[in-house]
C-alpha cells in the first residue's frame, strides 16, 4: 500500500526549505519565506495550527475548538511552490540530506525542526496512561467531555462520598497552564454549574491544583506568584504547594510523601518535553532537546554545527556560555525565532553570513478568571487586575491566527463576560477511560450509526 | 457497578412528566411546560440539542459543531423541578407506568416518546458499515474529517484513477440534506479548494447525487425539485436521477441495474426511519413508527389508546382515516406536536378535554448555495434565487437555540459569505474507515499523548 503513495513536491530549480511543525515557529517561518526565491514544504500530522495558549479555554466550554486552530494551507494559500503534506515524518538523514516520511524520502537544501515539546510524564507509564493531558485540541476535547460525563455521572449517585469522587479535579503543575485552567474551572463551578445542577451538591466539587515547587507561576516573578494564589484561593480553589506526585492508578493519586487523594480527573499540567527528530547524532540532544547555536544551526560534534539544519522553538535549545540551559520553551521564543530564521536561511543561500538569535522577552502573561490576570512587563513593571486583563485579552486575540478566529473568540469572549455562561458544554465524543464501565457503555452509544 | 447508579428524581405532589428525547418534539414540549404545576424529567443520551437542519454545513467547514448544538440543561436552567438525566432508556413498562434505564426504574404519570429517527439503511448491513450516515453531530465531524483527509491523501498520489477515486463524493437521496450537502461541497470545489489544493487536479474531483425518483426534492413541488436540478448541474453537481443504489463494499458503488461506481465516500441521506422505544405493544408500530392518534396518544389495541402515553415528532404517525400515513418526518412537524402535546398534558392533568393536533405547514425551504434557495410557501407561493435565500437564513437563524448560537452562525455566515472562505477546514479527529491503513495510522498518531 505504502509504496502507492509519494510525495509529489516538484523539483525546481530554487533551493528546498523543508520544515517539520506548523507550531508557532514553523508557522512564522514560513510566512517570512514568503516571497523569498526559495521552494518551501511544510511537514505536520495535523492539518491545522493549534492556538495552545487558549486550549485550557476549549476544555472549560468557553471557546469551540475550532476557534483556537487554524488550517495550515491557509497560510500558504496562493503562495508559489509552497507546499503542505499531512504525513507523518520518521527522522532525517543528515549525512544525505534527506527527510523520511512514512510514503517515502525527499532532500532538502535547508531543513527547519520546529516539532514542538510533547507532555512529559518524566517516565511514569501509569500517569500517562490515567492522567488526562493538555497538548493537543483531541486533549483539550476529551477533557471537556470527561468534565461533562462527571457532572451527569454524579446526578445518578446518591452517596456522598462517590458524587465527591466524581466532582475532583486534580490539576497537577502551577505554571500558566494549571494556574488558568484551575481558575477557569472555578468559574465554571461557580457562575455555570449552579444553574446547570441546581440538585447537585456541588460543595462536593473540589479544584485541586497541585505544584511541586513552594509558589505557583514559578518562572515568573514572586508577586505573580503570591496575587495569583490570592486569586485563586478565593475563587476557591485549593493550592497545594511543595507537592509531589509519585502516580496516579485511575483512582488515587500518590504524593511523594506517601499520602494519597482519591479523583477520577488528573489533568496533566506538570511539564513538557522536546520532541526530537530521529537520526540527529545523539551529541545533539541535551536534556531532551536539539542543541543548537546562536544562528539556531544545529550541532553535530565538537565545535561543528550542521550549516544547513536549523531547530527552532520548544524543541530547540540554543546552548552558549552566557545562556548554558536555552531559552524558555515558551510561544514567544518559538515565534521570534522562526521570523529570524527565515533572514537566516535567506542569508545563507545568498552566502551572506547568518545574524544571531536574540530573544526580546516582551514580558508573561496568564489570567485566573474574568477581570484577573497578572503580568511581568519588561523594565520590572507588574500588572494585575483589571489592566492585565484587558492586556491579556488584547495580545491573545492579536497573536490567535485568522481574522475569522478573532472574529468568533472575540464574539465568544464578549458573550461569555455579560452573560456569565459557558455555552460550549457538549460531550459531543464522550471520553472513554479505562475502568469505567459506564462512560464505555456511552460511547458505544454515541457511535451507533 | 450498576446498582450503585440511582436516578435520583424526588418524590413530589405534582404529576411527573418524562420526556425522552430532546430533538425539536421534546425541547418544544419541556419549554411549554414552564410554568405548570407539573414535575418533567427529560432523559436523552447526548446532553446537547442538534440543530440537524445545519449539519451539512458543519461536514463542509462553514460552520463550527458547537454551534448547532445547544446544551439540553441550559433549557431547563433555573426551572424547579424540571430535571435532565443523561442515560440510556431501556424501555417502557406500559402496565405500570415505569421507564426501564440503564440505571434502573422510573414511574411517570405521563410520558412522551420524542425518540426521532435513524439512518434508514434499508437493512443492508454492508452499506450501513461502509456509508457515512449524516444524522448525528459526531457523523458530521467525521464526514468533515474525511473529506479533508481524502484531499490530503490525494496530494500524495500520483495515478490520476486513484486521485479521482480519493476524490469521489457521492451523496445517495436528492432530499434537503442531500442536496444541500452536495451543493454545499460543489461550493467547497470552486471557491475554497483551488487556492488550498493549487497542485492537485480537482477536475478529477466529483460530486455525484444519487436519488431513486425521477426528480430532486420529491417532497417539494415539482418546480422546486426542476430549479434545483439547474442550479446543482450549473455549479458542477453530477446528478443520477431515477438510480436506486444495492450494495456499497467500501470501494464500489453497485446500482440496481448492474453498473458501479468506484467511490472511497459515500454519505448516505437517502432516508430515515422512526426509532420506537421498546415495550409498546406490537400493533403500536407500523412502518417503524409509533401510531397515535390525532391527540398524538400511542395506540394500544383495537380502538384503544393509551390516556397517558404520547408520541411526538419523527418516531411518531398520526394515522386517521384522513391521514393514513401520517404527516412527513419533518422538524416543523415535530415543533408543533411537542408545542402542542404540552397543552393536551395540562388538559388531561386538569381532566379537561383533549385538543385533535393539526399540522399548519408554513412551507418547505432548502438551500444550494449562495444567493440560491429555493421554497414552497404556503398559498401555492414558490419562491427561488436570493430571496429565498436570505429567508432560509433567517428562518434557520430564528429556530436555532439559544442566543449564542445565532450569534456565532451569524458571525461565520457573514465571513463566509464575503470571503468566499470557509475557516473551519480542520481534521480535529481523523474518521477510521475499514480497509484503509493510512487512515489508521493516522489516527493512532493523533491519539498519542
Amino acid at each position: 500500500m505504502k509504496n502507492e503513495f509519494n510525495i509529489n513536491i516538484p523539483e525546481t530549480e530554487k533551493p528546498r526549505v523543508i520544515i517539520v511543525g506548523g507550531g508557532f515557529a514553523g508557522v512564522n517561518l514560513v510566512r517570512k519565506l514568503k516571497g523569498k526565491n526559495v521552494q518551501v514544504v511544510l511537514f505536520d500530522r495535523y492539518n491545522y495550527h493549534t492556538f495552545q495558549p487558549l486550549l485550557y479555554q476549549v476544555s472549560t466550554a468557553g471557546l469551540e475548538p475550532d476557534s483556537v486552530a487554524g488550517p495550515l494551507r491557509k497560510i500558504i494559500e496562493s503562495i508559489p511552490d509552497f507546499h503542505f503534506r499531512m504525513i507523518k515524518v520518521l527522522g532525517v538523514d543528515t549525512k544525505n540530506n534527506k527527510l523520511h516520511t512514512l510514503v517515502g524520502d525527499i532532500e532538502f537544501d535547508f531543513l527547519a525542526i520546529a516539532t514542538g515539546a510533547r507532555m512529559n510524564y518524566f517516565g511514569n507509564e501509569e500517569i500517562m496512561k490515567n492522567a488526562m493531558p493538555m497538548k493537543q485540541l483531541p486533549h483539550a476535547l476529551d477533557l471537556r467531555s470527561y468534565l461533562f460525563q462527571q457532572l451527569e455521572q454524579a446526578t445518578l449517585k446518591s452517596n456522598p462520598d462517590e458524587v465527591k469522587q466524581l466532582l475532583t479535579f486534580i490539576v497537577v503543575g502551577g505554571g500558566p497552564t494549571g494556574v488558568e485552567l484551575a481558575g477557569a474551572l472555578a468559574e465554571l463551578k461557580r457562575h455555570v454549574l449552579p444553574k446547570d445542577y441546581p440538585t447537585l451538591d456541588l460543595a462536593q466539587m473540589r479544584i485541586i491544583l497541585v505544584e511541586g515547587m513552594n509558589s505557583l507561576l514559578p518562572q515568573m516573578s514572586a508577586k505573580a506568584g503570591k496575587i495569583t494564589h490570592k486569586y485563586l484561593s478565593k475563587m476557591g480553589v485549593d493550592i497545594r504547594l511543595g507537592q509531589l506526585i509519585n502516580n496516579y492508578d485511575g483512582n488515587y493519586v500518590t504524593f511523594k510523601d506517601g499520602h494519597t487523594l482519591q479523583a477520577q480527573t488528573v489533568i496533566w499540567a506538570a511539564g513538557v518535553k522536546g520532541n526530537p527528530l530521529e537520526g540527529l547524532p545523539v551529541e545533539s540532544i541535551y536534556k531532551g532537546r536539539i542543541v543548537t547555536n546562536e544562528y539556531n544551526q544545529v550541532f553535530k560534534s565538537d565545535n561543528e554545527y550542521f550549516n544547513n539544519i536549523f531547530a527552532l522553538g520548544d524543541v530547540a535549545m540554543i546552548r552558549t556560555k552566557d545562556l548554558p540551559e536555552g531559552y524558555p520553551m515558551l510561544a514567544p521564543v518559538a515565534i521570534q525565532q522562526g521570523r529570524h530564521a527565515a533572514r537566516n536561511i535567506v542569508n545563507a543561500i545568498s552566502n551572506k553570513n547568518l545574524k544571531p538569535f536574540r530573544y526580546v522577552n516582551k514580558g508573561a502573561l496568564a489570567t485566573v478568571g474574568r477581570n484577573k490576570a497578572i503580568g511581568d512587563l519588561p523594565g520590572n513593571i507588574f500588572i494585575a487586575g483589571f489592566v492585565g486583563w484587558v492586556i491579556w485579552l488584547f495580545v491573545h486575540l492579536m497573536y490567535l491566527i485568522g481574522f475569522r478566529n478573532k472574529l468568533v473568540v472575540f464574539t465568544n469572549w464578549v458573550w461569555n463576560y455579560f452573560s456569565y455562561d459557558r455555552g460550549i458544554r457538549l460531550i459531543v465524543r464522550p471520553y472513554v477511560k479505562q475502568n469505567d464501565p459506564l462512560t464505555k457503555e456511552l460511547a458505544e452509544e454515541y457511535l451507533e450509526k
